[in-house]
């Protein structure tokens, strides 16, 4: 069947590949799902796996096929799957377990082993094929009322887990109730983010440098979040004037941005870090200050990757009230569209320089 | 009554103050307890405030009696206490309610009202006069057992919120077994830190600046802790060669220090930072590097300021662990006593200018 996929380790390797089709008995006890896929979303991911700057082949194989964002419909089920029946909808997780003590528990989004496996991007083929086998246990179902932005789900669950990481770590406080959030940047996670703190009911401002009027500005406020442009208001000229924020949301990719957003958090502030600074920035901060700021004013900042299957359960129910509460505003983030696995080098040329994209994905077969 | 005071604002004003004694019906009730004050701590605390950098005086006074760091004996008690009898030892604890949802539920150490009320440091005065009266929901029972380091119950209370809000967090990960700690700074805090992560069964590894040896690395490796001294060997050289730690427990007082700690966090690491810095320090940080590993790591950092009653009550626990496993170990901290109110000026000389002083306290009354 074919795949997109990369020789690891060898830049601008991206290839249609002809792989053997898999088969439901490679998963154990009957567990196995068989998957034909509908569409994938590609990301920042995916862009440095194919720039070689990581990723790495199944054990024994070449290539590694990509794709982490999947949506797809089930073909088969093994005898003991009772979840899920042909014709289901579902995405699947992406980390499997390796042996630390929080894989044994599902907790692999937690691993303290430095293996991981992850589809799509270490040593476990991705989804960019024309079908997928995975154990049940790690495939969420998706209502076929909201299958048009089921893509969304994946990249959802990267904002599911570090809210949810938040309010765990606020359980201390025993009575937190966050009122007001910021979000910082404005991209795909940026956007999810400020939509999944609006349907917890905290009033949002996002921050990103593109001056208004642009599109994503007018998403942000489409869901009742403010939109700041950051050359004309920082994020620190807001804490200062309206008061610290009760939680932030770091989705720039900008390690400034995470520094600057330390000195933004009001009292028992908890400050998220989502994004991937792969680079080597050294920059000047008020060392004092910071550390001065946090231990008065009992805060938290906390990194979080990856995600737990109940962080996508918990991206589904979000995206249905979503579309419930934002009718039809999921969908203009799905921006670029790109049709069959061998249109693989426009996916890419698109994933790397299409202005203005938020969503950029394949549509592998029609739903 | 003596007490020791000083003029808010005016730098070095500490003076022996003649106030009237206080009595039980102040507090509302019959719930108000009268206790003859045996000793008293100071800190880093007493210093900046006798230093004008802050505190203030009781509304329409002029004097702020010190001290903060309290053991006492009581005296008498309201006709509601049920608690406390006279003759039974107390600690009190030192902030007092504001109006926050936290100050409501009695986590006033939470608050995120800008004003605090402390005894001995802010709108209330201390407990460095012959009594106090308070009411009974803030004074802690001490074992008279354990009343010659009674006074070391205040210092431990900020170690053991600060660890406490480290596990609370970390019921996030469900399994979380720290196995290896750093202490970095050997002061009292540190001290009590590593003391208290010991009875917790973790690995302890101590840094300060000075070179072994000296008393307090003998009193680290006392507690079986491992004590290093940073000009030989810092902890990121310790993290990269033997792995990240679980637990850091930052009281230095240096911000460099702080950033040092962020990076030799092991994978669901927490850092706590309980040191204050009052400075304007800038320095460069390896901004990009620190923002991805807390993101890939999950890891986390908390300040922690003041503690809840619950931190004293597990405090009491603690020291009574430590004097039945490291017996005599507490009672090497008390290094400075001064005898008598009177001798105010040699109390704060000793607090200033003493060297190797651990705990410099003053011993108001015979137990």
């Amino acid at each position: 069947m074919k795949a997109i996929a990369v020789r690891p380790g060898k830049p601008n390797s991206v290839h249609l590949a002809d792989i053997p089709e898999p088969h439901l008995d490679e998963v154990q006890g009957g567990r196995g799902v068989k998957v034909r896929v509908l569409r994938v979303g590609v990301d920042g991911t995916d862009k440095e796996i194919n720039a070689a700057e990581y990723g790495a082949a199944p054990p024994g194989q070449e290539v590694l096929v990509l794709g982490h964002e999947s949506f797809g419909r089930v073909e088969a089920v093994g005898a003991n799957v009772t979840e899920l029946f042909p014709g289901d909808y579902v995405v699947a997780t992406v980390r499997r377990p390796g042996s630390s003590i929080y894989d044994r528990i599902g907790l692999q989004d937690m691993t303290t082993d430095d293996i991981y496996f992850e589809r799509g991007i270490s040593l476990r083929h991705g989804f960019l094929s024309e079908f997928y086998v995975d154990d049940a246990a790690f495939l969420v179902k998706f209502p076929s009322g909201l299958k048009e932005i089921g893509v969304l789900l994946e990249p959802t669950t990267v904002v599911e887990k570090g809210i949810h990481q938040a309010y765990e770590i606020q359980r201390r406080l025993r009575v937190w109730q966050p009122r007001r959030a910021a979000v910082m940047g404005t991209g795909t996670i940026g956007l999810l983010a400020a939509l999944v703190l609006r349907l917890r009911g905290l009033e949002v401002t996002a921050f990103a440098r593109s001056p208004k009027p642009n599109p994503n500005a007018r998403l942000m406020e489409d869901l009742g979040a403010r939109y700041i442009a950051t050359p004309e208001r920082s994020v620190l000229d807001v804490a200062k004037e309206e008061g610290g924020f009760d939680l932030i949301f770091e989705a720039t990719g900008a390690s400034t941005v995470v520094f600057d957003s330390m000195l933004a958090l009001g009292k028992n502030g908890v400050l998220v870090l989502s994004s991937v600074t792969g680079g080597d920035r050294r920059i000047e901060v008020p060392a004092d200050r910071i550390n001065l700021e946090f231990v008065l004013g009992n805060k938290v900042m906390v990194g979080t990757v990856n995600a737990h299957r109940d962080d996508f359960e918990r991206g589904v129910k979000d995206l249905a009230q979503a579309e419930a509460q934002y009718a039809g505003w999921l969908g203009r983030l799905l921006t670029h569209p790109v049709k069959g696995l061998e249109n693989y080098a426009r996916l890419f040329e698109t994933l790397v320089s299409a202005r203005g994209a938020i969503k950029v994905f394949c549509q592998v077969a029609d739903f």
